[in-house]
């Protein structure tokens, strides 16, 4: 059985990430995978919200909404419906979350990131192209900050990306289309650092319970595909990549 | 090292359920787990959402707050604020889909199940409470539609029940009380039948990324506690508990 | 005639009032009058509202609310009508006067009393139960601040307690349940203190006008209810209800 | 001791009532009590809402507001706070009741009434005033459809009216203007029928608790005042006066 | 052919402005343009919005709304439809722009001028009227202010005055009522000096375009409307008159 | 004096239009004018609102929105302020007033067109983009319904482009990007049809009022402007201009 795009199992749609498309933000970058495409923007706020004030410490929080026509049906906006789905608050949530289990916040100082994730177009796997594409936006915002000698290192101790795998008719297939998305019977969006560690791990079997034996194949898949964005971010960085991780040892204290 | 509550690192907190607490409600369960107390609310309605309308299926959907004094600070209600937070709304979507992937909607019906949620006290726990007690409450419910002869046969495939495991000082502990839970490096909620598979994984690092031999530690001692909690449910549920799960061939044809 | 649940006309519903019911509130209680049942908070907040501050006086402001399933028919949550009903209002209003009327508020200083009373169930009364309960809640958080030398005297001046009268089927009733509330022509709330002064009455005759007999008869009636309501919260403080109304000449000077 | 504008204790304020003051509506009146000036205004919609559908019975329902600068300090509009203020809710909750309890709601067929009672200057006594004033403009509109047809009976009942008495340095008087409303300890507002009958007493004593015998002696003021406020209203309804409370028996059935 | 009211096409309706019509305002005004009512209130606040402070200059912020009865149908409150009409919002912005531009915003110091335009009755150019009547209100208040002592100088550079003209019919017509504004192909609003210069010209052709000589011919129109509406202002306000736009020259330089 | 980017005082920015850029989309195109971009989303909803049923004619609306980093400073979303800001609702007022110009809404029949033009970029002129790139999508959705067989006729009547104009340091300048925006003393919008005849003229005096003159010269320039976006239109959208403004004699009858 081949894949509605005759793609391979365990094989990601092609993958783009152009940086610095914004000419306001403070780092910018726009992914594409296939036909998911997410614009990617980070903003610098000089102070942190209210329970983190004289910490010393800054904070990492993200934004996502659909354009009304990034999907088949066009989608009313947040503000007509009066509230945020819910669906849309758990996806900035973890996007926040993921960020921030890379970035040292003690190094940040009380600053406050902003993370906007608009989805120009919605094909699947909006919510882990949001995570691999602001990861690449952020480490462009931060590299700007060493340059102009407002942060004396860069503050990320890890890449990371994100990507989600599934059972469809059987299969355990990578990186799933909109069409696969909806009819698969198990979800996962996996959230992994460059040395093979988890960030976030969310499996779903709504339509139905799942053994043990399949999360792990899920989470091997995953694996394998995080590692291929991982390489594309690093390529797109180029030398800031080399920056990532390195914070010296007198620094990396913070128990963020 | 022993735990604030002087419990094993594998040990659930005392648990209590009381079955049938409510006079008017379909359907009621209170679950104590230590200081931990949801009430659980069962609402039977006899049609559908729009989207499901004519298919011959049933819904099932859940609310969850937070008594503002529940908490040890009090916590303003949800109408004081004008929304719904991201972490309640992850929660109700969350308990609905852990209680749906355990119900046959094709038996059920043109019918909307609400479950009411309702912190009375929080103390690490009320998401997974709330699922656990929910299940009992949703159970009596149908009970009751069955006997009535509204129901033909017990639309439920399985047990469900949930609990927290996390890592705190190193230590992997099971059933996290707040004061655990807030310092806990990584956090997980497992939901799971009473045939070991799992419905939903949801492993956060935030602290830091893990390693998959932490979480697969992790899931063997959520997998103890969710064991217990289903026994409780059966005991709570008397001879209810025979008919979970005894659902004629000829009718199991339900692609929910 | 006698009343669907065989009461006398003049006679209560069995009343129980429990104290200390929740862990982390600074008072608490737990009313069930009949088969209402209210459960009372009280949180203290060390600031008060803008038009209060530098005053010297403290502020008592109330919150009410049903569980969705304390009714017959589930009720919405108000965040999901995007408002608090008139009706809420009107009774979250009436519990602040109330509470406030035999509080010294300039003995209690610029700290902001807030009281939350949530309806398990609702039987009738539970506007005037969570009053009731909520004296006795407010009076434990007092007796707590006395103890610990926050405050050097209880700044309660009376004991207040309420309850519902009306006329159903041409006969005059005290406490009425649901059932009579909702065929009752005239309806009353009264809300009166240990020596027999009223803090609150309202009566509506919304099925048409009243007279002034009737009138009289209602809060004669009301009065022989409240009373004993009053003995019961005696009972329930025990010593604490020596230390109510008892406040040295000199202190007595508030005009609050 | 006189009053702060020379009135005998018992002594309303000037009172003048001008009906069918606006061009669109179909009653209109515009009463000014004193300094306090409101605009009533009836609008019919040829339906019920949802609760009274099929029953062949009518409804009014009333809003009121206060225009910004009605008030010494200006009052920000309910949509710039994004909410009705409760006190706003309990009085447009009472004018409707009291509107109801003169109607016989059978008569009236299945339509909807609304009387907004806009307040163009706030002196004191807004509500009372707003129930008196609506009455007029609500005889009007019935006036006409009865002219045109649309109805064969008045179905007014009664005369309704309404105004506040209080207690201000121990005098007892009769329709508080806002420097009197704002010192008073006890305030009351009374709505009551031409019969000398009851329809709404609420007092309230804030201020402390008060006696059966203030309560006693505040009602027979608040009664005389009434009674010339509805010898105003006969002689600006003129002949239309005669006809209310005119219901033949065999069409007073109803059970409003 | 002749209008409805049998104008001439380049007549106003009679126009009436009734100077300082409430009681606790800093200036109002009530303005009838035939059957269109509209009462303006003018509040001064001490203060300025954050994005003005500590610059010294004053501010002026206008707020509109129809009264519910206003219109032939009854118009649900924006408070009852949660949010203001985008109409609405057009209009106080219109209303706030066009007395800004006549304001010496330094003269006035750091102090926000509230605008309230409440229309009592709507027949076609409330937007207009609205602009018209507060400047007379405006002035009013400016003169109390100097009067005083709190101004030294008058801060009005300008008289200001509004009306609309439109295509109806293939006739162009002045200050349309509201049933020719219904059925106008073109419709223009024009706000003007008594220097005869603009300070805010809106034409709009949702009935098809217009041409340059159309537009020509209409604000020709406009013009003799707005300068006989100053003419009105002129006598209304009297002596004050005089001081408008007088302004020395060594105060003049705010670069308003 | 030159402009800030060195254009001529009478000279557009570098404009680019790109047609059929999202997949979903009924028509789409991605306009850049300068640095200021926005993408313009045709959706066809095969129904009208409430106020058209039954009448045989479409509906056109539009929404507009800034991307929060589309600015200098993050614009919060709307959602996160709780509603739609005033110049947000002006705007796409306009935009559909725009566009419903140009379209006979009878040859349309009974559906809705959506545009929702959402800012990537902001830099001046935002709301006379959107006009101008939604045109060419709305043409390009249309076109496709000819074809379909959906419409039998493309129901454009006219080119319609929109471009602003302005007073900056004395100088009339066309299109004016943020900077010279910002400090404009009267500013202009202009929509025209390709006849040379207006649709919408929009100028502002806050700065001071302006004169019949400059208002004259202001709006050449903006012909001119217009002129040549048009131009741009008609490259793009390639043969279907020429089906543009081409309805057949007898179908010509709609009045819209």
């Amino acid at each position: 059985m081949t894949r509605i795009d005759n793609r391979l199992n365990d094989q990601l749609r092609p993958v783009r990430i152009t940086l610095d498309v914004l000419k306001y933000a403070e780092g910018s970058a726009y992914i594409e995978v296939g036909d998911t495409k997410v614009l990617c923007a980070v903003s610098i706020e000089e102070k942190v919200p209210p329970f983190l004030r004289g910490k010393g410490r800054g904070w990492i929080t993200s934004e996502y909404s659909l354009l009304p026509r990034s999907t088949q049906q066009r989608t009313p906006r947040d503000i007509t419906k009066g509230r945020i789905s819910g669906r849309t608050q758990e996806i900035q949530r973890l996007i926040g979350r993921a960020l921030r289990s890379v970035v040292n916040l003690d190094l940040l100082g009380e600053r406050t990131i902003w993370i906007d994730c608009d989805v120009i177009q919605a094909d699947g796997g909006t919510r882990t192209s949001s995570i691999t594409g602001s990861f690449v936006a952020l480490a462009q915002a931060f590299g700007k900050m060493v340059q102009d000698g407002v942060l004396k290192y860069l503050p990320l101790t890890n890449f990371v990306a994100a990507t989600s795998v599934g059972i469809v008719n059987n299969e355990k297939l990578l990186d799933l289309c909109y069409e696969e998305d909806s009819i698969a019977l198990i979800d996962m969006n996996v959230v992994m650092t460059e040395k093979g560690e988890y960030v976030e791990v969310q499996g779903t079997g709504e339509g139905g319970p799942f053994s043990k034996q399949d999360m792990d194949e899920l989470m091997s898949l995953a694996e394998k595909g995080v590692m291929q964005l991982i390489e594309i971010q690093r390529e797109v960085l180029g030398d800031l990549s080399e920056k990532i991780g390195v914070i010296p040892d007198e620094m990396d204290s913070g128990d963020q």
